[in-house]
């Protein structure tokens, strides 16, 4: 496996482009409608927001993946159209019959996604123009101008590939994602896509997406809010000319671990540009019960307000850390539980060390904090990747609308 | 139900005394031991943190409630004597021997709490000192100071009381409680101490505690981190002479209900003096599948960061409030849900209504909000009690140690 560049277009038969439609508001010159065409049939799979309250493009994708196949994505910025009821979803499919009647396939095959400010009805004449402008301008290119016209609060864009190596050749995988408050629901919130040129079926690709979610995307905290417009989709179009990947070959398990490298990366970027974040934490649980109670406890720490500011405050506050550990709802002994903060190992066997104040604190400076607990209480094993609860994130939170 | 004075004293046969031990500095002249006697044997019954990661203290007041005995709670500040491993669990012993030596009844009659600092062991002579001086200083009228005594980071001493009409006359209930940070594990947290002079068994307290706990301590939340020390002890000595209370009389359900509204007040105590806080926010959720649920979807709404900043910033941000119901992991319908901030309807069926932004603004600058979701899905209802998330909250967490 190796990083490529050049985002969803490094997968061969996949152009991109972008354009700037003023959803927002009109007349503006910001990028906020992006196109992402594949040119031949690809299986589809998608990852969605579990929230009750979900955007009306969220229910159509979920349709077109249980389909599974699709030609297109496209997705603005600027207007979630969630609580936008009846009418928004009527948005949506008008969308794709436009973007469809361009590119000459069937309404069905447009995957259609949104990301801004909720309760608004969608500017339909604008959005037309969008997909107008970006169906003229598609390019294998244009993936790194596509990445930028997603973003919302993010400060950067976020793009990664890999290729990896499968039965007769090689296939790609790119990515792109958006999202820098974890969510903000009148920012609604993350998106990712991602393209491959590898050959697979629907059924076959939706379990690893799933999986590459579970240990990505499903792994990050900046802060604990869920949006109703989360999407993450994988359009696999077999350009490559590589055998088919089926489950229970190596190559089939190859092509996940690239699938969550890249969904890994991704979802890195998004800590690493979360909202009024001055550190990138990664902590990692070892020793639980199972991976899935490591990654429980690796959440719980990583989502506690209390061990946010502390991280903030460059204070290794390892009994915050123990506390979080301690409600996360998963057995294990907490007489035989270690704590490192920076390498330094400051709790063990549930009792904390006689290591220097001044010099964890001195290593607590750096930007990128590890902490690693070890519970001894099975082989379980996770991370997870938060930043820390800052006074600016506050202040960008309370005023968000005003 | 009547509203009565002196607090754990209220009731008939409860003395308490508090003493200033040094516990956290020596030589320090602040209050932080507490005593709370009953002058006969009283039913004594306890709610505990569920952290996996307990107190010492924790573990002893446990055992106590299974026996159902009680004569005293000894309780001090400054030192929670969690992260001490099995000496920590002595030293709570040889606190209650000394006690129970000087009170002339059994060790395991006298209750053992402990609240402030995690992982230093417990300077046992200057506990010694403030044990003897609060058994020497015991009255009638020790409840405000034994309140006091309890206080961490609290800027306000927490009683309540009232009095109940049961068989045979009136009993009284009186409490106290500490907590500003619903917790902060370096300073481990919520304690609350209730007294009675009602006749009843430890068995049939027990239940009625619980689910006061239920419906007061568990429906506040400050930050969402759970304590390794939160105890709720209640002593019930039967001195006022009236009838026993028994389980499916008109006089248990009253006394319940009495109980219940004790703790809420001291509930609510702790949450209006809630680090950093500088609103009261009220969350009533009603039309759930039934109660518990509605609180389920109450409480997602007074944990969401992105609503507290929200009620901190006074932005009548329905779309955090709508989405933290959404992941609250309760089915409703998205299309049903109504939302009123001040007593104005700003989410109607789902969407936005015509509402005046500066209206609902002007009505948020109060220090009391009222949030209420309508989910017209069932007749359950739920009210939880929440603080904001203030820069002030983050700067007193980032900078607690240092």
């Amino acid at each position: 496996m190796n990083t490529i560049t050049k985002g969803v277009c490094a997968p061969a038969g996949f152009r991109a482009a972008a354009a700037a439609a003023g959803i927002k508001k009109p007349g503006a010159t910001r990028l906020d409608c992006a196109l992402i065409v594949t040119d031949r049939p690809a299986a589809v799979a998608g990852v969605f927001t579990t929230n009750r309250v979900f955007a009306a493009p969220v229910r159509y994708c979920r349709e077109i993946c249980r389909a599974g196949e699709a030609r297109a994505i496209f997705a603005n910025s600027g207007n979630a159209n969630a609580c936008t009821g009846e009418h928004g979803y009527e948005d949506v499919r008008e969308t794709a019959r436009l973007a469809a009647g361009l590119l000459d396939c069937a309404p069905e095959a447009v995957c259609v996604c949104s990301t801004g400010v909720i309760g608004v009805p969608m500017p339909m004449d604008r959005l037309a123009q969008g997909v107008r402008a970006c169906v003229a301008s598609l390019s294998d290119a244009g993936g790194g101008d596509a990445a930028r016209a997603i973003m919302t609060t993010d400060t950067v864009p976020k793009e990664a590939a890999v290729d990896v190596a499968v039965d007769g050749g090689v296939a790609r995988i790119g990515g792109m994602a958006k999202g820098a408050g974890m969510i903000a629901p009148n920012m609604a919130t993350m998106l990712a896509f991602l393209t491959t040129d590898a050959h697979i079926r629907p059924e076959h690709l939706q379990p690893l997406l799933r999986a590459a979610a579970d240990w990505s995307f499903n792994c990050i905290c900046v802060d604990n809010d869920m949006s109703t417009n989360d999407t993450l989709l994988c359009l696999a179009n077999g350009a490559s000319g590589t055998g088919e990947l089926l489950p229970g070959t190596d190559a089939y398990l190859r092509f996940g671990e690239a699938l969550t490298s890249v969904c890994g990366d991704l979802a890195r970027a998004l800590v690493r540009d979360g909202e009024g974040a001055t550190k990138f934490v990664e902590i990692e649980v070892d020793g639980a019960p199972d991976d899935a109670l490591a990654r429980q406890v690796a959440g719980s720490i990583a989502r506690s307000q209390l061990c946010k500011t502390a991280f903030y405050g460059q204070d290794a506050n390892w009994g915050r850390i123990a506390c979080a550990a301690g409600y996360a709802g998963v057995a294990f002994d907490p007489e035989r539980v270690n704590v490192h903060i920076q390498g330094i190992c400051v709790l063990q066997q549930g009792r904390p060390t006689m290591y220097s104040e001044a010099e964890v604190q001195a290593r607590m400076k750096e930007h990128d904090l590890k902490v690693r607990v070890e519970l001894q209480s099975g082989s379980g094993r996770a991370v997870f990747w938060t930043s820390d609860l800052s006074v600016d994130y506050v202040k960008i939170n309370a005023d968000y609308r005003t």
